[in-house]
């Protein structure tokens, strides 16, 4: 295969939503500037953590599997009410009815305007209050980029997401990045539930934070949504019943045998590994770069992710 | 189709490389605030213009047309270079050979490495003095978007390109937003000719700008490229040479007859009327919205294009 011409030195370069498999124990001959692989390679058991598997869903496709993290500290209610609804089986037999490009894939019941045949969902709620923002919290953990956002007073990491805040309404939120799943909802803020949900597959919607719960982010197997065939109807919906890309089903990871659960683990974002990190990716040092940024957005500092190693 | 819970307000949320099909003849009841949808039925033939034939190229796939814009104010040797191969024919029966998740995919010679196999460039360069920045002049159109940018002193547009400046170095450059193309290179700056190219399919990859040419971007069909199924290889590469994505030919449109172009048309950049716009996407006032941002990045203002309606 001929790599001449291509972009060398980004073998790393996305991998926000990708599993990296890394070896720790690398020796420690790291120098200033770290590049992101020289930060991974470093990486100590310590930086990491597994996944929680009760805060874990599989979205089982023919395709495959896309694990998502859901994200109580910031959508409690919803991340609640989308975990029984995974509970009553609501999402298994629906369909992904949306892939718009450059934005989202969305998927729900394809009923859902006929009483007569739209799903119950059960002892799941079909509404909730709206998770916009939070109050900010000194127990918030919030790793802050040194950098000025467009968008917010401040942006940064709080436990596995990209996150925003602002000092002066005192709020914080999860910012719109590639991988966020969404609450969808109609023109009432309280409308959405957590029965419509939608994963950003283009460039950051960030003007879609703070009017929407974002309820968590898709951790592996992005390829599986971004690759759809985009929909042909308003807002990329598909508009033959027989283009629907069918939900095998949602699983909450406790509950699925653990042989069977995809065993990540995700780079906390709360360590001093983790602020090299970002400043690796602020100014790449890699050969290939001549002109590092000085600057990175909250959206494309990847949260690494990779499989926990088998005990030896 | 259920269109309950879902965005509403949005169908013009996506556009960058999108057809927008408009009826300018709306009577003018608008009122401001504008929405974007507003803008566009308001807009006037004046506020738009042909793509123009000799910097139009048409890459043509098995599943479609995608239609690019080459930039020649931006990257002038590269662009004619770029023509010079499509008048050689070299694209035609090469391939799409990378497509990475959240980040590029891109086309060149399988055989590159291979001395005996690989295509001739006939009489193009197979490589350039790069072109990764222009210097500032009066005579460069520049409308300024009144936000400031992380990667850059100033962000704006220039033709039907998203593009920044920096006063203080005295030079212009073309973003890496969703849809640009860029020029392949190696380690070597001046290894880039135009051979291979790249298009970005993913988050806005800022942190590439000023470190590789950008040779134009594409106006539409890019759901033909970024659907395509992700390479397993580093990189994205894919990995066995069945995987690869044929090209039938890319032509330059006005070597196609006339009967047989994509004829477009793309909002102008220089007029009250994409001011309008930009204002429109720094606060969406479309009525699902209860947060307008108050600021919008350079890669999410979209350039509209649509077809040319045929003289009545």
């Amino acid at each position: 295969m001929a790599l001449r011409h291509f972009f060398r030195g980004l073998v790393l370069a996305a991998l926000s939503v990708a599993a990296v498999v890394v070896h720790a124990d690398l020796p420690q001959q790291v120098k200033k500037p770290q590049t992101m692989a020289d930060v991974l390679a470093a990486s100590k058991p310590s930086d990491w953590h597994a996944l929680d598997p009760q805060n874990t869903l599989y979205l089982e496709l023919a395709s495959g599997r896309v694990v998502m993290e859901l994200a109580p500290a910031f959508a409690p209610r919803h991340a609640a009410n989308v975990k029984t609804l995974v509970h009553e089986k609501y999402f298994d037999g629906l369909a992904i009815l949306r892939s718009q490009d450059n934005y989202v894939v969305q998927w729900g019941d394809p009923n859902s305007d006929d009483a007569a045949k739209k799903r119950s969902v059960g002892n799941a709620q079909a509404s909730l209050k709206a998770e916009f923002t939070i109050p900010l919290s000194k127990e918030l953990p919030f790793t802050v980029l040194p950098d000025r956002d467009g968008y917010a007073a401040q942006t940064g990491f709080s436990g596995d997401f990209a996150a925003a805040r602002d000092p002066k309404t005192n709020t914080a939120w999860l910012t719109h990045c590639y991988g966020s799943i969404g609450v969808g909802r109609d023109l009432d803020v309280d409308s959405g539930g957590g029965t419509e949900l939608y994963v950003v597959i283009g460039a950051s919607p960030r003007w879609l934070d703070r009017n929407i719960t974002v309820v968590g982010r898709v951790v592996q197997g992005m390829e599986l949504l971004s690759t759809l065939p985009r929909g042909t109807g308003a807002l990329g919906f598909y508009e033959k019943p027989e283009q629907h890309v069918p939900i095998k089903s949602i699983r909450l990871a406790a509950d699925v045998p653990e042989s069977e659960r995809a065993n990540l683990e995700v780079m906390r974002t709360d360590t001093p590994t983790f602020a090299a990190l970002i400043e690796s990716r602020r100014n790449r040092r890699d050969e290939w770069y001549k002109v590092p940024a000085g600057y990175i957005d909250v959206c494309s500092v990847p949260i690494p992710v990779r499989p926990i190693a088998a005990p030896k």
